[in-house]
């Protein structure tokens, strides 16, 4: 499906299509800078890099200012364009899924300020098999639900949500591992503390990535399944079929092209 | 100033009056349930009343329902009356704040749950006193910021952005101090453990009575503070005059004839 020739056919506006046009690649930027920090944080805690970390802390001030420009200009379009339905899902879906992508930087700033105090600790200690694990998939999650987001690709949301239970579970089992050994080793307590806060922000960040999934889901679907079990998704997606003119607008074929 | 008599002026639709005053006051009716939620879960973790913390665990899907269904109202409200800048600006607002909300619900939730875990601990132990000072904090920082959101009273709602330093601070503080304890009190690491996780909740909910307060700035003023400091918010209200019509809207004088 091409989206220039639908253009016109869609909106009035040909300067509109180019704002909504925008918008979304902008979403897609900050996707992309996100995903960089969130790299970053992991290899800088992973191979105790100082300087990669610092990196990242200096780095999230772009994210935030990021967030505030997009959401203004999501604002300001749907106040001035005063957009039809799904249009206007477009551009409350980014506004959400802006928050969560901040949330996520915030979250691998976090692991970069906590690899900076684990400084010199060796690698063979307790809860880093957990963080390469948990940070690896977290990592994944995040690209797969910007892909699913850009592709509007329901299949792929529907995983990720799937993958944050597998995340949850690890989670717990980890934290209590760790805890466990903080009682056989007192004098490890600062250090698997500095690790539990870490692997703490991976979970939040698939909470995120989730989020961004039930994002896909809305702006697809129409249906908010928020607090909802990924199982039940699906009974959403038999009631509702699918929008043609949201798919049109941001459809593979659309992808392709930038 | 009274609502009711302004609104032939500011809308045609009457009928769209009476929507944005439903979305307001069920926005009002879900802080308070919020509210509710969060003095349970402390009563609960400070009292070691099981039976109060299982009343919270089953009342936050309520509020995870309430949640969808006024973000509905809402995009519903949005798509369907079309309506400008300031109306818009209030339900962009309210989207945001159900979200904070929400979490604050969930975070209300999460201390519940930690109170079960704690069982029969004595209050003597270490971090309660922490909860006690922490927990009342946030619980009238969260009032405060919906009555600053009742009110459009950009002053209460800086009031709470500053606490949420106080917060942080107190909260790192107590964080050291509890696992110092841990060190030289090996056999109580469980249950310090979830205290330290009932504060995490707990400097959370500040930061989403912050963020409260920050729609509470948008809503009045138009402008994002999100990211920055609070004694950097009032160089944007110079900038800004006060909005007449958002202040029609919602004002004190509304507020008392609910």
């Amino acid at each position: 499906m091409d989206f220039k020739k639908d253009a016109h056919t869609h909106h009035i506006s040909q300067k509109f299509n180019v704002e909504l046009d925008q918008i979304r690649n902008r979403l897609m930027e900050m996707g992309g800078m996100v995903e960089q920090q969130m790299d970053r944080a992991l290899r800088a805690i992973l191979h105790q890099d100082t300087a990669l970390a610092e990196k990242v802390v200096h780095g999230d001030e772009r994210i935030n200012r990021m967030e505030v420009g997009i959401e203004e200009a999501c604002t300001r379009i749907i106040a001035r364009r005063q957009p039809a339905a799904s249009d206007l899902r477009l551009l409350i879906t980014v506004s959400k899924a802006i928050n969560d992508l901040e949330r996520i930087g915030d979250e691998a700033s976090k692991i970069a300020r906590l690899s900076i105090t684990l400084g010199g600790t060796s690698q063979a200690s307790p809860g880093y098999d957990d963080l390469k694990h948990v940070g690896y998939r977290v990592q994944s999650m995040t690209r797969q639900a910007l892909t699913a987001f850009a592709r509007l690709d329901t299949d792929n949301a529907m995983d990720v949500a799937r993958q944050d239970n597998w995340v949850d579970k690890h989670y717990q089992e980890a934290l209590g591992r760790l805890i466990q050994h903080m009682k056989s080793n007192v004098d490890s307590i600062d250090e698997v503390m500095a690790i539990i806060w870490a692997l703490r922000a991976l979970e939040r960040i698939g909470d995120h990535a989730r989020n961004l999934a039930e994002d896909v889901i809305y702006l697809v679907k129409g249906e908010y399944v928020r607090h909802q079990r990924v199982d039940d998704w699906q009974s959403c997606f038999d009631e509702t079929p699918l929008t043609d003119s949201v798919q049109s607008k941001l459809s593979p074929g659309k992808q392709t092209e930038n």
